[in-house]
């Protein structure tokens, strides 16, 4: 048992290597050396897919199945993670695997240069032969729990789901939403927006990045803010979870929200617990866990009232003298101001489910061979139409705005959604204890962290999302506290 | 073959991973991550050696010498390094290797104590131990060619060198610069210096490196300028090699020097050629030459009367208005000051070999049993007078200021010498091609870069240093070249 757990501590200390290496490579390393970077990354992706993948993690694997019932949580973990990867990888012909991975690459180009055209029909050849290669792939596999096909997919991206699990989840968000966006959009109120694009030099919004990162208890001591051109967050282990951020000088907002989402995820990861810290299972347990740390704190704390009441007097002794009639009430509203809007990565906090499941719905179509990817835009812009109220006036605006398709990222979107419903599923559970909205008026965000770090964050990724949920909470992610928050607050908010 | 040589690209690619993790350690990384940083260090040091020492390269090393004459000079160099690095490592029985690491471990930090007490007495027993355990190491080792055991530890830090040539090196130097010191010291010239200190504030330093780096030629496209407590150059590979400074407000020639130096290493990397150009045959081929392209572009052109002739006046434009009076006489005169000293790391370009004759010295007698360690400081400060004329007050000015032997690095001194007269005798080669100085006024650096490259740079580490001077010079390290210089230069500036 020791020979695994140092065989897996291997593969670890190549992802923490690879970890720095590409936080280097977005932050510091010259363009110059951007092929040998390739290739660096190349080979040490290589070498932990050998590992994951070798005869000696098979003989492991068999060994560790017959007497996995009395070993402890963390072999148990480990277990779990070095299995997926090893039949995830080895099950499927590598001449299909190369054949995939070759086709996208091609496809990624043509769906860039066809978005610029605004050319679908040029696109969609390439999308039907992912889906076709895409699923021969799934022929060699079984779906974790005997469902559907896609259902491996989602699964790959986010331990446990199903499309079982996913049609409720959507399904409570949509009849909650599509209705509250129309109210919201039948609204009176106005919101002033006016002084969000006031010029704040760079060098100010570093400091703001810092005040705000301190304030809500980021450990600078075992991070670090860089800058690049998309924000992020890089956990080597806990004593080294470095973020970024981007700053626009005529919204500093966004550098604002930003940093406080990169801090969520960095925070989950600095409060590893002493069993898993620095090993394999230090990381975050899933993207959908990960996203609703890091919208607990953009979105919870980040975007309530009380936040602005708490920040808003010393930001002001940071921000230039044109922020000096903006009240903690205008900026809470200016950070929450709701419109339907065509671009996914540009939503607000609202309407941004109702992108994502438009995207699962297509795909599920697509999945069980319901559609014909000829059809695909016109479905879009019906979906559109139908939860949002808009019509993309071109293609780059609709169905080819996002990447992942041309990659072959299919069970991805779905995930985008989980983060801030489970945020607010953690809320309502934190309100039961404490109250959340004094502390956070009161700065004091060492109990709100401490609860999340009790609950969530100790554990890394030593138990699955479900296991995570049913330990922790004694229950299953439940979309209807999502739906209550959003309706709570944009009632508030538009005084419906 | 290709076996041996992917073999190789292996160990190249955790090379340079290293060198990318310590880059980010140095710079970048936060202080609490240190410990998990030296654990992954340690992870990746051992890949390293377990790569270096396998059977599988036994089985290379055993193969290819068999038809080693038939290969290339790539495969002849690999194999060389291959083979050093195996028997150097493998001959030395494993309890040896332990015991000698942990007794270094604990002397280096009674070294550091010990210097601050001034208690040379208590440092003296972990010094003797030391060199009786590295002598009991070197029995299981041959000098490479036949000569004594002083020779394998100065052949480990520079290929090829050994007692007789530094023997007839360092008498070369000590014939030339100690009468040259005596008449410097006698010397009526008065050197202003007075503006050497007036304030420059950190970011107008930065733009002075960046000003000064660009203009001999280090390509920021491959490099970057950080700053850390130590100066330094990292070359990942020729597209990434970064470099270090650190300022002081109140010495801004010293960050501009350190600049220069660096970037000599950096544009020695960066102008590796195309055939080894990111492999393992990459870097420079050893310290000496390596440091006589810093010592080029530090000293050789950046001390010279020409260079400040050149950027005097765009310098004057980024430094404060309390520069506006100092001429490129005054810089150059200021920035060529000689003065015996008694620390080494602080030595002019005139003094600085001599401390390094007297270590070198001091190394020759420890490892022919020739002084008691007891002795040392005597004999120390002896040589100090003897040279330069001076007598430490106290160790940590005297036999305890350097951390080298406390740490075991015995051979490693005299390399320090080398970069100095092996830059002094390429200017004399290049004067006979080029007019160097009317070049350097100009700004044309390209050239002198170019026939740099040609002669060294292009050729990374095929060769040893003694194969290089034999290829690109037709003859070997000639320490008159340097001793010429010397006396031409001190002899201009100070009237002589």
């Amino acid at each position: 048992m020791q020979d695994f757990k140092d065989y897996m501590e291997r593969i670890n200390m190549f992802n923490q290597a690879m970890a720095i290496m590409g936080f280097d490579s977005e932050v510091f390393a010259p363009d110059g050396g951007l092929a040998q970077r390739a290739k660096r990354a190349g080979f040490f992706e290589l070498e932990v897919y050998n590992m994951q993948t070798s005869d000696t993690m098979k003989g492991f694997l068999d060994k560790i199945a017959t007497v996995l019932d009395t070993q402890d949580d963390i072999v148990k973990a480990l277990y779990k993670k070095a299995k997926d990867s090893y039949y995830k990888k080895i099950k499927i012909p590598a001449n299909i695997v190369e054949e995939y991975a070759k086709l996208t690459e091609e496809s990624h180009d043509v769906w860039r240069k066809a978005r610029k055209a605004n050319d679908f029909a040029k696109f969609a050849p390439y999308l039907e032969r992912i889906i076709e290669l895409d699923m021969k792939k799934l022929e060699y596999r079984d779906p974790p729990s005997g469902g559907c096909k896609y259902d491996i997919l989602l699964d790959d991206y986010e331990d446990d789901m199903t499309v079982d699990i996913y049609d409720k989840f959507f399904a409570t968000l949509k009849e909650t939403v599509v209705p509250l966006i129309k109210k919201v959009m039948a609204s009176k109120k106005k919101i002033d927006t006016s002084f969000k694009n006031i010029f704040v030099d760079i060098d100010t919004q570093r400091e703001i990045s810092e005040f705000i990162s301190k304030k809500i208890g980021y450990d600078l001591n075992r991070g670090y803010i860089g800058e690049a051109a998309h924000p992020m967050c890089m956990g080597a282990d806990s004593t080294d979870v470095r973020i970024t951020t981007r700053y626009d000088e005529t919204d500093f907002l966004s550098s604002l929200y930003s940093v406080l989402h990169e801090c969520g995820h960095a925070i989950y990861e600095q409060n590893a617990g002493d069993d898993i810290a620095g090993s394999y299972l230090g990381g975050g347990t899933s993207m959908g866990i990960h996203e609703s740390q890091s919208h607990f704190y953009e979105n919870v704390i980040g975007r309530s009232l009380e936040f602005w009441e708490l920040i808003t007097p010393e930001l002001k002794e940071i921000l230039p003298a044109g922020f000096a009639h903006v009240t903690p009430q205008m900026f809470f509203e200016a950070a929450n101001e709701s419109k339907p809007s065509l671009i996914r990565v540009e939503a607000d906090e609202l309407t941004y489910s109702l992108h994502v499941v438009i995207r699962y719905e297509i795909e599920k179509m697509l999945y069980s061979g319901q559609c014909k990817i000829a059809d695909l835009p016109q479905i879009w812009n019906k979906k559109y139409e139908e939860y949002l109220g808009l019509t993309p006036p071109t293609y780059a605006d609709g169905i080819m705005q996002d990447v992942h398709w041309s990659l072959g990222y299919f069970g991805y979107f779905p995930t985008y959604a989980l983060g801030s419903a489970y945020a607010a599923q953690f809320l309502f559970h934190m309100k039961k204890e404490m109250d959340v909205d004094a502390l956070i008026r009161k700065g004091d965000f060492l109990k709100i962290t401490n609860w999340l770090r009790e609950k969530i964050h100790k554990h890394g990724s030593k138990y699955t999302p479900a296991l995570l949920m049913q330990k922790s909470f004694g229950e299953q992610l439940d979309a209807s506290h999502f739906a209550q928050y959003l309706t709570n607050k944009y009632s508030r908010l538009y005084e419906l």
